[in-house]
């Protein structure tokens, strides 16, 4: 048996690693068209930033453990030209000489993972101007930052992009980041980003979002970046992260069917068209595990697992009834952003919008844990679900502290195929210093599974939003104290505070029109109750949901 | 529709809440004996320690708002001392008065809580013994260190226990703690418990094992803790944490059935014996999740979700299919103990081996977040599964930073009868600061899984030490390298370090015997490698689960 693996990193590393295991006796060729294998891609804005010192702890496995312990043919500066399907046999180049030779193989797994996408504008080549995906990047940028860099522009407000705010803000270095989109963090809604921007800002980072770059220009030794409408920045550095685009040209040159996204296409054991051809990581397309959609999805938690199957099945692992294998995407990603995090799982509101798949959401602004416990640190939590029978679809949350704990337990809920009813009685860890007797879990259960009884009808923020905009709001009644309604209200309310409503319903009954009553608190719990005290006085109404503080995120 | 609630804490007061928003007309009463009604009982080591420096701040919801907010009739100091079923009614004495008088019910809703349980031994009573449920405790305890307390002696080492030697030490009071049981934290399976009574010691905590109290004698102005044996401490103050009783006597009384247990008797709605009474909280039994044996549970966070329940039925939700039910307890707890936090969901291996129940486990010793970022904290993670279908049973960590995460993750699993092949393929959070691309989720259902396809024979330490004791150990052997052996390894064993194992396969010819070569390395990896080595060249072969890191908690 002769295995050969196109791509070190990530899944290709995984991938050999457990293909050895299976199989002792097994011939295991590892190809890497760069000088490292098995680094730690993720770690590189880390790197740059300085927290991470020394450029060796990002080489997660050094070469010649991989030979000694996996008994691996690894070799690096190896890039596999072509496929040559009916011989079994790849081309390889040497990538220092440009010696050319062939390998049989008996197998084939691809991990050629995806390059940066470039924005095709002029000056994108200009030295200064870089994207981030490999160690030499890294290298690269850090020569540019030891030269001296004032002022840096970020292209791409995503998470490499947020990231690299961060660690550049950290050194000290001036960052301007602009955003194509309306916001940044696309894969987040938008109400759940805000947040995160608001703390850019905060930390001197200039966010410039709907921006369109139109070219990068070598200026009196700077980058001038310029936008549409004339705008330009100048910068000792630009940094592109504008997304990835799957390195599938190998694979399709040999005739393996790619997907529509431009991703690999594969089976759940991550078969490619041929049969003994795997694929892996980020070049291939996998199906969401929430809305089925296609996509190409680059996060390395899913390259690492799939590299394990595909080594499973292409060591003769198929018929197992407990082999493991690939059941799609779920999308499960997170950044810190200085004193904020952010993350989602499954499928966002605006993906199920897209798609017109049905859904339903409910937002909490509960404590990472017990409030009368010191050091309570505040977050928002978004849980979309389907209205039929309350199974979660995605769920996002932005906060400090515990944003990440509750982002894993829901996908752990949504892997599980877990419904809303599910949240409400999740036992969770409970003492002071780690959650709540009703963990922000249970709280997003209670307000979903309230809204599906009909025992809590809702209305987000961003539907009274354009109900105020379209002039079809009816009445509407903030229901915090006097000082809260002072400080500052949705256009329209009028006060009256929950602790008051029931002895100054008739107040309501004179406004109150044809439509229902809006009622909103602070965060949603008021809220609710003054929503059950109107709808068994015969009012109809509803709560909006994470009250006036998902309503400053709406506008 | 009158409602009448017994017990003015968590489930009560949850009970309480969710009533009058399902009900905006019902007669609901709250009667609790004691003068806080919804106040913070978790929190109250956290205020002796003086973390939490206002009083205020553990009266969650104050009597006020109760009334007010939820136009409850809440009466502190209102004792009931009795129910007349026939009648309907509660017999109610005023604490403070001593008056008593009747309150019809067409509901009841019982959560009289948990006594302390008191060790039955002279001196119980003295001043300066305490124990730790109410407020008033607390404020007892308070004026005693106020007064001056240079050490005091802790007699439990379980939840409660713990929480206050840190609080105690804290505060700089020397603490002696004395746990009858073979180790702190019976609920936890000993290894993991173990780092814990190291952490303790490490910061100065004498724990005292095994150890049986005789009596509490007051001696020149201190109480004299006497064990049997002949030992005895001295302390300004003792703290009584060895548990609770339910306090089921009124329920009792009223003929209304009691489980072995002691506790009450409640269905899936926590209806008792008598369709119109309920009960929740630390004074039922409720099956096990996983076991299905019938047990009271103290926790904070059921006793919430149970009050929930028990007041949607009570108020007529009972039709409903959507309507939540209480699922059984899952017994999610955790600590933190100083630098330490060790927690549980689910089953423990001792449990399930009291009940006679198969299981197997994986334990991995994986570092909280990616290793080459800074600040990574190494914890212990141990899954307990079912050996047919792998179907997770319990879990249990121990460590620093991200052990609350992991156990919720698990809790939701087998919430979600979950197996350890879905750990494989969970999608959890991953960038450096949070998690590694192959969380210790993934790791132990790795382990887990590997074990149960025979890919990855294994022994557990504690199997091990029985093995070296009864004389039936086989060839052992340390994986790692000659620097880590030198520092320590298992009696008996030889050394070959995994790199050189290939090469040097000849020379376990000759030693090994007719039983498997057992080997093992520091936290289980390598030594999956070297299992994996022996199986493929004709050795039988088994791996120490968690290494040399488990065997050292399992001596």
């Amino acid at each position: 048996m002769k295995l050969v693996i196109v791509g070190g990193v990530a899944g290709g590393a995984s991938a050999a690693a457990r293909a050895r295991r299976i199989d002792e006796h097994a011939e295991i060729v590892l190809l890497e068209r760069g000088p490292d294998v098995s680094f730690a891609n993720c770690g590189l804005p880390y790197y740059l930033s300085g927290e991470i010192t020394e450029r060796a702890k990002l080489l997660v496995t050094p070469l010649e453990r991989l030979r000694q312990r996996y008994k691996l043919d690894a070799r690096p500066l190896s890039e596999v030209t072509s496929i040559d399907i009916e011989k079994h046999e790849v081309e390889v180049r040497d990538v220092a000489t440009g010696t050319i030779n062939r390998e049989r193989f008996d197998k084939l797994i691809l991990s050629p993972g995806a390059a940066p996408r470039m924005p095709g504008i002029p000056g994108q080549d200009l030295p200064g101007v870089h994207s981030l995906r490999s160690l030499q990047d890294a290298d690269r940028i850090m020569a540019r930052l030891h030269a001296g860099v004032k002022h840096a522009v970020i292209m791409g407000g995503g998470f490499i992009g947020l990231e690299m705010a961060e660690c550049l803000a950290h050194r000290g270095v001036g960052v301007t980041l602009i955003e194509r989109n309306p916001h940044v963090l696309m894969a987040l809604d938008p109400e759940i980003a805000r947040p995160v921007a608001d703390e850019l800002a905060t930390r001197g980072v200039n966010v410039l979002t709907q921006r369109k770059v139109t070219g990068i220009h070598s200026i009196h030794g700077l980058l001038r970046v310029t936008m549409e409408g004339g705008e330009s920045i100048d910068a000792g550095l630009v940094v592109i992260g504008i997304g990835v685009t799957p390195e599938s040209d190998l694979a399709q040159k040999a005739g393996l069917a790619l997907g529509k996204s431009g991703g690999i296409k594969v089976d759940r054991h991550m078969r490619t068209s041929h049969p003994d051809i795997y694929a892996v990581g980020d070049a291939v397309e996998t199906p969401n595990i929430v809305t089925g959609e296609l996509a190409v999805v680059a996060l390395g938690g899913p390259a690492n697992r799939q590299g394990r199957i595909a080594a499973a099945h292409a060591m003769g692992r198929a018929e197992s009834l407990l082999d493991s294998s690939y059941r799609g995407s779920q999308g499960t990603a997170i950044v810190r952003v200085f004193g904020r995090t952010a993350g989602c799982t499954g499928a966002s509101e605006r993906m199920l919008k897209r798609l017109n798949i049905a859904y339903k959401t409910a937002t909490v602004h509960p404590a990472h844990h017990a409030g009368y416990y010191p050091g309570a640190e505040g977050m928002t939590l978004k849980v979309v679900f389907a209205p039929n029978d309350g199974r979660i679809l995605g769920a996002q949350a932005v906060g400090g502290a515990g944003v990440d704990k509750r982002l894993d337990v829901l996908a752990m809920a949504i892997q599980g195929k877990m419904t809303v009813y599910d949240l409400e009685e999740a036992d969770l860890c409970y003492a002071p210093p780690f959650g709540s007797a009703k963990d922000p879990v249970n709280m997003a259960g209670f307000v979903a599974a309230g809204l599906l009884r009909g025992d809590h009808p809702q209305i987000t923020a961003a539907e009274l939003r354009d109900h105020i905009t379209a002039g079809t709001a009816t009445t509407l009644v903030d229901v915090r104290t006097a000082a809260e309604f002072e400080r500052g209200t949705v256009p329209g309310a009028i006060n009256l505070p929950v602790d008051e409503l029931r002895t100054r319903l008739g107040e309501l009954t004179s406004v109150a029109g044809s439509g229902p009553v809006v009622v909103f608190c602070q965060v949603g719990m008021r809220g609710y109750l003054a929503t059950r005290i109107l709808l068994q006085n015969g009012f109809s109404a509803r709560n909006v949901s994470g009250g006036y503080t998902s309503w400053t995120r709406a506008i």
